[in-house]
């Protein structure tokens, strides 16, 4: 962190951590960067390898997790960057039709999300330059409240612009297990942001007691993995950290849009260093004092599994599921199901018709009877009755069925797990 | 009940209460009488009214109610007559080769108990003599224990040889409000049946309060509709109180073996009064001092609904499914998919091979975990997961899937009737 140093010697006072960047005052508009990667193992058998959480309809809105959050940020956006796997690509861009082909990058294979976000930045500061704003988002979060998300993210921005690497900080509404947590410190005081705060630190997952003492001190906050922060602040972060993983992706960047592209990619993907950013930027940076956060309340869902799923999918208010969330289809309306076409590997539900497009998959018949907050997803068109069994979660696909509760959601990793170790590769 | 007085007075002393039979103090054999009707709409969505109770394997022993019940009378049974409706009767003539097909009687619409083993008894009266001893059995019961239930039998056959209507009377486990009950009295002090009572009465399925202090009393047993009885006792009761009723019988059985069956039972069949045996026979004939009971305690199930059917399908001990009990196909040995190839009226589950033949459904893979005292049934071969959920009842078909407990065992029928009310005959 030489050339950008995090606010050297942890000084309180309300300074820019490295050279300012190019503001006039206004908000700049940022450059999204969209990290669409893993299945979602926890929703199975509702997600799989070939049609992945970020791909899904999880709120019967009508569109995917990923779409919702491209709209999300919309307001905020100056352009749209999603980077995923090969297999993913083509369903992406059928989800995507508004975002340029170019600004869908595939990876060969997961190498975790430093290189994916770190590749995006690159390319992004190879076609807008170092001082475009970047921010990287996850593609299968819910956020209830856009308004409030945009407004944090603008403060972001302008956080970002004077050189911090800058970390949405979801308020936390319970005493969570399952995230980690940003101690926040003294106000980083920058005009137009006034949440700002410095951040102190990251923490692991804690236990719950540890989890109760962080919320009663009003200090922390969830991490939710939203960073915002300067192209070039981020590269020069990397470059100082990880100086291999930054000249491999450096070298795949410089290629990105010229003929060699598939060449470099080939021979240097593979060697790219697996690491979460966290590990590689933000907790050195944190340490270094080089981080800030802005605090925000904006109805966040990381929609991790069952337990938070039920939390977003509203009972139903009439009709014979009345009391009861239901989602009878999951297929957003640009189709994930054209994920499916392209991958065939669907089962059941994986028939095409005749002209190769994808069959609109029947609604689900819904009864519920004395199962008030029960959440039933299903994808499978058949009738699902649920009789006197309050809070349960049924999980009905084609070829997988799962009866659960909100409480073992943590519990269907080892299912997966186990369907795994059973060799139902089929099934995963 | 002139002509076969039920032992006038009320007396107590050990006399059979009409003439006395062939009897030579051997054991007669009975012609068994196996009334197959009913769906069993508390076992929806297992059952259905194409798929009825008593032709599916509800044991997992590879056989279904209907073959469990002829199996467990062979060693009592002179000859087995089975009626049952014109739509399951090639179902039953296949799962019963060993019946001669004229012992099958087809039933061309549903008029109730009284008519259909009223029917049977006047077929084998007019085949084997009045005094041929007619036993009734539900086709859609289990016994745990065969050498005890085919030892009240004999008991039966021997009290009813002596002129006693007697009923097998079933050992109470428990003050369950979903059977009637024998109320019974003394000794009927025939030899070779020492267990033989006289019947004071029966009641009506009780209130809890009432069932507890039957119990406590020790002289009440559970009404399983088990009658031995010969024929021509049973028929001259039927004359004396029902005399209308018994005319057509015996205009239709008379008929049943000349050319003119067909004719006669388009015109008399329609005609017959739809009344249970129960309130025929057995109520009027007890009151007058003719119903003889042998108590028995044989591992008795009604199979009545999920409940039930939890007490009677062991947990696994071992595999992906320990803890739980798994029914993973309900398709007997001979199978009861030969009834839906016929009526083809199954759905997804329907689909005929090229020659005709029905396929073999998969099994279903079965995986729990944390859900001790489940009860999973699967017909649809799918992949079943139970996490977290023990004691959970869930109904796996290729249309419709239950997720309940046993407590709501008797919800069930309400969920049939609103999917009735809602126009979904395709799956009842």
């Amino acid at each position: 962190m030489t050339d950008t140093p995090g606010n050297p010697g942890g000084s309180t006072q309300a300074a820019h951590p490295c050279g300012s960047g190019p503001s006039d005052g206004s908000v700049p508009a940022i450059h999204a960067i969209i990290p669409a990667g893993g299945a979602g193992t926890r929703l199975w058998p509702l997600s799989r390898r070939h049609r992945p959480k970020f791909l899904l309809d999880l709120t019967g809105a009508g569109h995917s997790l990923l779409q919702d959050t491209v709209e999300r940020l919309a307001p905020v956006t100056a352009t749209t960057t999603v980077v995923t796997g090969v297999a993913h690509i083509a369903a992406v861009a059928d989800q995507l039709p508004q975002v340029p082909r170019e600004n869908l990058l595939a990876e060969p294979s997961p190498r975790d999300s430093m290189a994916a976000i770190g590749l995006a930045a690159a390319v992004i500061a190879h076609r807008h330059g170092r001082d475009a704003v970047v921010g990287s988002f996850a593609a299968d979060h819910t956020v209830a409240d856009r308004t409030a998300f945009a407004g944090a993210v603008r403060q972001a921005a302008l956080l970002a612009e004077q050189g911090w690497v800058v970390t949405i900080g979801i308020e936390a509404t319970g005493p969570s297990t399952a995230f980690g947590y940003i101690h926040a410190g003294d106000p980083t005081d920058v005009p137009g942001a006034p949440d700002g705060r410095r951040v102190l630190g990251f923490t692991e997952k804690p236990d719950a007691d540890t989890a109760a003492a962080y919320l009663a001190t009003g200090d922390y906050r969830w991490n939710a993995g939203m960073f915002v922060v300067r192209a070039g602040v981020l590269l020069d972060h990397l470059a100082e950290l990880r100086p291999q993983l930054a000249a491999g992706i450096e070298a795949i960047a410089a290629a990105w849009d010229v003929p060699e592209r598939e060449e470099v990619l080939a021979e240097r993907w593979p060697a790219l260093e697996k690491i979460a950013i966290d590990h590689a930027i933000a907790e050195p940076v944190a340490a270094a004092g080089g981080v800030a956060t802005v605090p925000v309340s904006m109805g966040w869902n990381d929609v991790g599994g069952f337990d938070a799923l039920t939390e977003l999918v509203a009972p139903r208010s009439e009709g014979p599921a009345a009391g009861a969330g239901v989602l009878d289809s999951v297929d957003s309306a640009d189709g994930a199901d054209g994920a499916d076409g392209a991958d065939g590997a669907d089962g059941a539900d994986g028939a095409e018709t005749v002209d190769g497009s994808a069959p609109e998959a029947p609604r689900a018949d819904v009864r519920v009877v004395g199962s008030d907050g029960a959440l039933i997803a299903s994808t499978s068109g058949r009738t699902v009755v649920l009789l006197g069994v309050p809070g349960a979660v049924v999980v009905d696909t084609p070829d997988a069925l799962l009866v659960t509760t909100p409480e073992h959601a943590q519990g269907v990793k080892g299912v997966v797990d186990a369907l795994r170790a059973a060799g139902r590769e089929d099934l995963l």
